[in-house]
């Protein structure tokens, strides 16, 4: 088995596209079958997400789903919160701030335990917004500026569930494109992925598939000629690759291409 | 002599650049001998962008600057006011609404003069927000949902002064990339230009250069292998090259690449 990840670019909840995706997470974690477990960390409301979310996945079929409580590092080495996520088929990460989840979870018992369970294919993982950002190697933490320069964006490691690869969620939403272009920018290394709400990408294994309502915008340094990152000011970036996607188009991570694009109108 | 055109991308009078790029069109108008008529037709005040401008560009070295009324079609049909261009070194088109340049203007004595003023060389043609917006060959005039989609964008025809190429302007203020990818998905021989504020581009036969302190976004649709546009909902865009090119950058419309990047620091 490969990685299962579910990346939602958050407002999934209360959207037209939202009860399919997070439909298509219940029958990923088996359907009937599936456990998932809710993890709030992110967020200043836990009960209030956990809660929330534990009703959908059981509206959509789950056997069993509930919130796991972890709001500090010694919840999160705690053997008793690795014992109870051994059962899921399934977890969940809700939206809030990113830095909580690495924060609190970052090199824990909980971290190595979901490292294990999601690699090694017994759990699907999902997340939304912030839960989405921590799946990155680089995770994208904040940035001010308009325009396409190092102060419009500040990373840090993330989770690293999705390496080589910075996430950027309410994508088309809140304009954020200049924003994953200086990642790119900074870091060629990276693929930037952004992606709208209401819409995510299933990742599994070497190939994303777009869901959901909006378009996935994958940002390609690496075919760039000429990167010039001055310490102050816009940035300069030559031949770079843009690639707009969504719901049913395809997306290889190791060639940088898309697959197979949606064929509603050929233009 | 070929068409001299200097396409601002806003905000200018009152930011750190806007007084170079300003200078720079005296310049470029003949400096002590430049006589530059100033059009305000975009905007709803012109007597006040007039004399606002006018008495910037005689600060800047002028031999004179003028305010030159057109408010109505009749009045951009008058002979009189096609003479009191004929001396003009430069012409300058403030901000406003860019739909009332070209319903004022479009196909009228005004416009040919000025057609044939520009591209024989005898006038520097400048124009900053409205007053560049108009000078593409398509001009965006509005748009409104956040994507890259057919909603995002609309279009009509510009003055053509920069043909093939479509202007976006308040370009990283505004967030405007998916509204110029909406733009280039659906007209990919249109080459989408998007200028920051405070920055222009000075266009001179088939190149331009970037001045100013923001950048201008370059975006390609024409390298791409896959356009996709629906009636509705998001466009699918896969191969599309984009550049970010701030101040110093040279850049060769017809081979649509850049051709002199910034050197500050090498990344």
């Amino acid at each position: 088995m490969t990685a299962r990840l579910l990346v939602i670019g958050g407002a999934e909840r209360h959207r037209p596209g939202g009860e399919a995706i997070l439909r298509r997470f219940v029958d990923l974690a088996g359907g009937p079958q599936a456990d998932i477990v809710v993890i709030a960390t992110a967020s200043g409301e836990p009960a209030t997400l956990e809660a929330e979310y534990a009703t959908l996945f059981t509206r959509f079929g789950a056997r069993r789903a509930r919130g796991l409580r972890i709001n500090t590092r010694s919840q999160a080495n705690d053997r008793g919160v690795v014992h109870a996520l051994a059962p899921a088929t399934g977890v969940f990460f809700t939206g809030g701030d990113q830095q909580r989840i690495t924060g609190v979870l970052g090199g824990t018992l909980v971290d190595a335990a979901l490292q294990t369970l999601v690699k090694g294919g017994a759990v699907v993982l999902g997340g939304t917004s912030a839960g989405a950002a921590m799946m990155s190697g680089t995770m994208i933490t904040g940035g001010v500026a308009p325009g396409v320069a190092r102060a419009s964006v500040r990373t840090g490691p993330g989770l690293e569930f999705l390496p080589g690869v910075v996430i950027d969620m309410h994508f088309a939403e809140r304009g954020r494109l200049n924003r994953l272009l200086s990642a790119v920018a900074l870091y060629p290394h990276e693929l930037g992925v952004g992606i709208d709400e209401d819409t995510a990408i299933l990742a599994d294994g070497d190939r994303f598939e777009v869901l959901g309502t909006g378009a996935v915008t994958v940002v390609d340094a690496g075919a760039a000629t000429d990167i010039v990152v001055p310490a102050e000011g816009p940035i300069a970036l030559a031949g770079a690759r843009i690639h707009v996607l969504p719901a049913g188009s395809r997306f290889e991570l190791t060639g940088r291409r898309p697959a197979i694009l949606q064929k509603e109108t050929a233009a």
